[in-house]
């Protein structure tokens, strides 16, 4: 009896036991893989944050002009290479300056009430992209006849066409506030769906992108 | 007593199993921290190296320009862009090469012993911020009088005022030595607290630069 | 009995709890280990996720210029930089386009069969480095003439040395193809050794760039 009972009880303490032990193996896992995610977690932290501080100053997918030169010839390249970045895959952004900002003109349109420099200016410089001269050998235009008859006749797309282009391909044209200011040029004289912007407004996008080029 | 026995020895045994189970949650601890450790360190040492990589190449919050010409518009579009870098955080570089040396003469500054080609260079070229031309439509100076007066108008800051605020947000000012050297330009004819160097100082500022121009 | 029993039980029990506690140390480190794998798995994919993602957006060491200019100070300001950053341990491109095709024109090379605008245009541009103007105080020639007589009293390298540097250093020369439609050029005319191509060539050096500059 005593040992039947003895043995019961061991079998008993045995069973327990057997309990238990399936108990903790199913709590030592979950203990497990606390404790391990516990002691991940610091590593992951430390290089989330290592990481998180690289990708703060890595470059996105971006490409950011300035068109600063009103030439022809500069304008044409700066519209090959934004419509190249953007069928690359890159969101491209224009911002137009100074002289640059001829190639945003209107045709045709005229703004009242300007001073005598602002309308001295206007007079001196292209009054949009038809107008602009070649930066070498225009003599008085004839270069820029010359230049979009040699490119029409290789069948290389026209400034015009590029610059649909460039919208098509959604570059993001922005016209240089200060520069207006400066220059005396109204919202009215330039394209519509421009963006406007100063030199922060550069910067954002340039500071985030493979490439900022200043032409 | 056998009941009695047999019940001693389960809660002998639940004892007994209670404090092995905390000895395993001790060792537990240890054990991950081993464990992790190890798995950890090879992860860690692996991943500390890819990031190295990545930040040894990972542009740094700096803009480095290069000002390259020594019209009048372009130094403005220069400085505006420099500004607004070192507001935006950037640390701003600008290294003058070329005829943007020009923008950093100091005024009335005159040095002896130089030979003709430099004294003719000299002759030729402006003689501080104030002498310089617009690149377009400059009109033996007109151009620069009409802009800066319309600029004034508007309450944008002259070219003197911009590299002053430059000067206050901590933009670094560096002389080409080359071209000094080919344009014959003394140091004693350039502006106070300026940097010095070559091509290898600029590569060094744009390479780890976020925005890189040349102006 | 029941009392040694009982003590055989416990004892037994003990031992039985002994093998167990045993094989739970043994299943333990096998448990710990296999979820530290598995979790560090898991954190080492995620980690090389972003770090890739990281990578392909991190500039390699690379300098791609384009020479959108055909005048002797740019171009040499062009091959400076690009000596300096080849010197500097950067795969260094540079991206010949309009005017700066000149640069790359070999000396006395004439192509038949060139349309009227053709010739005109070949007639009014440089041909080859050695009749490159400089973009101010060119004089129809005279500034080229004394910037170089200048630079080598200086011991300054010469475009023609530089350019021969150049190469030495690997630095690569891409000839714009679409310029050279626009302009009537035939690879004949330029020098040997180049590389043709177009926009996304460019794009495809300096997205990966840490400098990317437009000359």
């Amino acid at each position: 009896m005593a040992a039947v009972g003895s043995e019961k009880t061991g079998s008993a303490a045995v069973m327990a036991e057997g309990v238990a032990t399936a108990q903790v193996a199913a709590d030592l896992s979950s203990l497990v893989a606390a404790e391990v995610t516990r002691q991940v977690a610091a590593l992951r932290s430390e290089l989330d944050q290592a990481i998180a501080e690289l990708r703060e100053r890595t470059p996105e997918d971006r490409a950011a002009l300035v068109v600063f030169s009103g030439d022809l010839d500069r304008v044409l390249a700066a519209f090959v290479i934004a419509t190249g970045a953007a069928a690359a895959g890159l969101e491209t952004s224009i911002f137009f300056t100074f002289w640059g900002l001829s190639a945003l003109k209107k045709k045709g349109a005229t703004v009242a009430g300007k001073g005598f420099k602002q309308r001295m200016f206007a007079a001196m410089t292209p009054a949009g992209t038809e107008s602009l001269g070649t930066s070498k050998l225009n003599f008085f235009g004839m270069g820029a006849v010359m230049l979009r008859s040699m490119m029409k006749e290789q069948g290389i797309a026209s400034l015009e066409e590029l610059m649909a282009m460039a919208r098509d391909l959604g570059v993001k044209l922005t016209a240089c506030t200060m520069s207006m200011d400066a220059m005396g040029i109204a919202k009215e004289e330039l394209l519509d769906g421009l963006g406007y912007g100063g030199v922060a407004a550069f910067m954002a996008d340039a500071s985030r992108a493979r490439v900022a080029l200043f032409i």
